[in-house]
């Protein structure tokens, strides 16, 4: 069973890191890359689209709010037209860059508060596909199972690209437990390993509850930006190979 | 004969303007926006490219440093591949707006610092260049007359459209009066009429010397960020009219 | 009868400009300078200064949201703390500035989204005025009449100037007409000279149901922001001298 | 002997972190705060503040250039009187934060590329000085011995603190081998050591050529932007203490 392992990338700025981004590169198959708007910058995005080419790893864009103090984590009182210029802008900046180095752009996975705001509002949902489709229409959109970004996605005759979040608890609705709430990060290097063997082999995960429900996910989103997240990517990828799986990028999962 | 009338759009920032947009492009045939980087935003481009589509102005990519204080004058210290990177950055931004809205970028027009920085050094250019071919083969490319941006994207393949600048005074060998210098300016009425009648008929212009040059170009460019530059804007127009002219926008004139 | 007449100043950027700066500071008797979070910077603000000093012009911190983009005008999602740290970081740049220039920071008159936020929340409003007492207990807060900004500067000690808004609508309360309502803004120049000299003379003014009511300011402020804002100045200007006012800082005002 | 130890402190920004500032405020004795320019914001100096307050720490601002980008380390293209107001904003900022906090700010410490320039031109030093007194002439300026830095405080009336860099090779005439020259700094925790141990016991170094050379400086400063800086800074401390000496802030060995 082939499944793409995917992290957002190139979030530092300047002097800053958030990641080991040559480390990470190595684990991951599917890379989202951030276009400027929240962290990242035109330098680093080329050297991300670099690495990703060097090791066949499929790059996305991971488009956000244009917040570096806030790190695109705050919503800000943006209009449904300025966020899809904001999107297209950081889309297309991203296209550019990897073009220029013989490499496509094969995914779009949103960041945080932009996420968050598309996935409320299907109409703006619709606008960002919309506007995905004319950029290109084999761009495959990352989301969540069940999502309004995954509906929308889909409705506008694109592909989509289903998440498992391994570190995160769900709810027995499918839904995630939203952060800060109590057990909704998953920390414990067994429970990680126990959850993503039960995707690979069952298709299900363990709720919060207890209750056992489908994950129909074929991609694990391991965050970059916390402590241990290149540790926890190996762990990741080292249980999908032991359970006979196969890490491969989006493009060859959904082509 | 047919002449292109080209200005920079789209330089104000949030509550910022420079020129008014909306009346500059019911008179150029041609639109240079600024993509975010010197002056200009993802909202107003889109701004840009919808009121450029809707009356028939090409629009071109106006690409400059990150720096707004210094409105992208000021020479700042990027290597080659940055500035590469950041040109890049911006073309493909503006690119996919304007895909978005149904319109093709048509040029490339360099923005002050940058636009020094690359005339300065035919590597850096040559690479400039090879970028924007990796874009679209198709893009021309602003320049003036016998410059390093004009001789390298030729080099590179690239279609390039010269530029007269009926408010600057020309020395004889064919550059331009440097700004601060005394009379590098034309700033009567009088003056840039005779001067747009003068190229337009005989194809020369009158150097600050008194000679006599030819001036090769297939485009105006005026200024947008000065006062009055609107009705400098609309003079050269009905001069370029009164000589029996026709002002049409790049795209027409280098197919 | 002395009253102060005042302008948000130094509000532009880079090579933006709001209002013809220099000309205004000949009009006004206080000067509210931008900081350089929502609008202004370090080298604007020292500009500012010297003008002000040369008129004998009192300045004022004009402290907002850190925004360039929406101008400050936007809320944006900062806590209690941030804010007064903002705020005491813009109204301590000013101070030094002044300070090396021989003058002292006179006022704080909070810009926009910042002064709505703190006019909400007593609360916050309160540890506003504590930290301006700690830089200088002398500083002179403005505000509207009745305002919780008002209220709570004067429960901390600090002096109050209370503003009267000649071109925008009140209502029986005694509260301004919200910007965007019919008749929020008084455009016609009969219409803002009556204001004036009813203020002036009856201490009174016309709300926009025609009841008269008691307006107690001892300042009028004058939008720079706007179209015909240095006309308007100078119309409030000579409407006070005509009815026999005087124009005078805030400093001497209240002292 | 006392001697102080510092670190240029709260050189984050949103989400990301040079240095464990927490850890390292209880190692310093005096913290070279920056002011939002080259990093930093208002939100962290008020972080930065209270630890150091807390702890008996001096704190001092640490102006830069307004290059979050570069870090500060990009000399830049600004006029002596821009980069005089650039310094007396940030340390206004921060003397306005630390007053709300009942702190004084003890001393200036300029970052990188803003040190490098001032330090060339002895009319910027010059300049600099005299706008550092009117804010408070008991200011202490950070410098390296025989400066220029430090030559323009003195001659202004200001109070100097000479600097000991223990992890940067000198030259045999006291001045500093040039980063990315080789051998100029010094890693292995020994040679530290040992540097420390002369330094205070004989108030000597060994130069890079071998030469044993006077250091009359009366701090040591400890970088906290390269990984382990953390433990250096203790190494440091352990060492001045083992050699009998007292680790003091600044504002105790100068007064």
């Amino acid at each position: 069973m082939k499944v793409d392992l995917n992290s957002d990338m190139g979030e530092g700025f300047g002097p800053y890191r958030l990641c080991d981004d040559e480390a990470m590169m190595d684990v991951v198959s599917s890379a989202n890359i951030a276009c400027g708007f929240h962290a990242g910058d035109a330098d680093t995005m080329a050297r991300m689209v670099r690495l990703a080419r060097d090791r066949g790893v499929d790059i996305g864009a991971h488009p956000g709010l244009p917040d570096r103090q806030g790190f695109g984590r705050r919503e800000l009182p943006f209009g449904a037209d300025e966020l899809r210029q904001q999107m297209l802008y950081q889309l297309g900046a991203l296209t550019a860059i990897a073009r220029a180095e013989g490499v496509r752009v094969s995914h779009v996975s949103f960041h945080a508060a932009m996420g968050n705001m598309v996935n409320r509002d299907a109409a703006l949902a619709a606008s960002m596909m919309a506007a995905i489709r004319t950029i290109d229409p084999e761009l495959i959109v990352f989301g969540t199972a069940g999502s309004i970004i995954e509906a929308e996605a889909q409705a506008a005759g694109l592909k989509t690209l289903t998440l498992f979040l391994a570190d995160r608890a769900y709810r027995a609705d499918g839904t995630l437990v939203p952060r800060g709430q109590p057990g909704a990060l998953v920390k414990d290097e067994a429970s990680v390993r126990a959850r993503v063997r039960r995707f690979l082999v069952e298709g299900t995960v363990a709720a919060i509850d207890g209750a056992i429900i489908p994950m129909r996910a074929r991609s694990i989103l391991v965050h970059s930006d916390t402590p241990g997240s290149l540790d926890l990517a190996r762990l990741v990828r080292s249980e999908i190979e032991a359970a006979g799986g196969e890490v491969a990028p989006v493009s060859r999962i959904l082509r």
